[in-house]
């Protein structure tokens, strides 16, 4: 199991523990919890391989993932209180979700051989997308919509990886660079409140 | 035709008919009723399919099943009176489609090769999404996050399928075991009022 | 690059023009404005492609579908008076777009083999679907399951085209016949406010 494995099903534990924060305010069952903690989990990389045709979607054939989001379910309800008291813990573990998942999914589309800006456009799905869902679902208007940059980070780490591979340059080197540039990016967002523009 | 074909196209009538219920009371018009009533009764099976990679899904070679939605529509805007007054035998059919939807999706599935666990999923998708897709297009959070136990009733029945089938049982008597623990968890829930406990 | 592909884009241009709109009134920012306007525009022939199993969908291979979209939104912004203005330009180039779209997906689904009755369904899915999405997104019930008639002139417009070339009728005859008739429907719907019938 490579480092990114364990990446991966780092930010599918703390992407269900966000789903299941969102379904205990809006006072849903455990069956709901754990529906909405999957799609939030798993929403994202379900709607780009079944976008690309890249069926059976990712975890079909991978029962972790959902054993994986099972287990953070149980864990969110079980000590809530910690899980409260770890808000800036689950902050950071998010953000690197969203740059581990912004490399998979850049990655598998160039894979299969789709086009460069589209490679950045899927990889930002597989990040963002399951928050899309989890919002809609919880009838809410999506967050990342509005809130500080966040899908933004993913299109420009997307970005770097796809250009540092036209360069020929070292798949580890890439493969980093694009991860902490996501990270990076999120995190000054953060700091500054940094925000795309409203419309109006 | 079996008997299986018989009862799908039931559950999908009956699906469709609460899709034309939640439709009036949002006051949609005759399209947005069959829409609605569309994605209640076969926005489960459709998305199994999607996701499963089988593709085109099922009800896209078989034009049965959107004439008999849009019977079911018809039916329900004809006899409005009759359908108000059938509560009781909607919700019997009701518990019958949600049985045989999660036979035919754990079946599919496991035809398809796919892992155990994830065919349980697969069948209880198949059985619930529909409803979720309804609720969420009408603009509330799912009914089934929340009401009686619904859902579970399905990942038991599909689990009670997978573990018979193991064990090289008797198809008719695996299929048939699954329907009716799916309708027999449902009623008991229904008639003690059996809920999951809520997050709070 | 033929007639109908400027009307595509043409149409998706517009599309993506009236979700760049919606994303303005829920104060979304560019980022929510952009995939907005994207589920809007392609949202349609994207579900299309996906429930047809004609994967990867539309627009993976094709950029310039981003490509205009993005354009789109930065047109909105840039000259948001001018948009404000146009309004009947808007609602024509619209029109235009739901009649173009109607013919894409319903030739797209008859290349593939699909029974005419289900031709006619993707056709106006490529049309409608969209707009569903958007709404759906931005938290409302879809307008148009209450609006002046707009599916079902896709769906006048759809049977219109299957029924014309089941007689082998020239597919140049076919295609602008079908166009027509969906712009006509829609333009008289307008003019005279003919709704369909409210459930009540």
């Amino acid at each position: 199991m490579s480092l990114i494995n364990v990446l991966d099903l780092i930010g599918t534990f703390v992407f269900a523990i966000s789903g299941t924060l969102a379904a205990r305010e809006k006072k849903l069952d455990i069956f709901g919890a754990i529906f909405v903690a999957s799609v939030t989990a798993i929403g994202g990389g379900t709607t780009r391989d079944s976008i690309l045709g890249a069926t059976p979607v990712f975890w079909i054939m991978d029962p972790n993932y959902l054993i994986i989001i099972t287990v953070a379910v149980a864990f969110s309800v079980l000590f809530k209180k910690i899980v409260a008291q770890l808000r800036t813990t689950l902050f950071l573990f998010d953000t690197l979700g969203i740059g581990v998942f912004t490399f998979i999914g850049t990655q598998k589309a160039m894979l299969l051989g789709v086009p460069p800006v589209i490679c950045i456009v899927m990889g930002t799905f597989t990040a963002v997308l399951g928050g899309v869902i989890r919002d809609t679902l919880c009838n809410d208007v999506p967050l990342i919509f509005r809130e500080e940059i966040y899908a933004t980070a993913c299109l420009v780490g997307g970005s770097v990886f796809v250009i540092l591979h036209q360069f020929n340059i070292d798949d580890t080197i890439c493969t980093w660079t694009c991860i902490t540039t996501v990270i990076g990016i999120r995190l000054l967002a953060i700091k500054y409140h940094l925000t795309l523009p409203k419309l109006d």
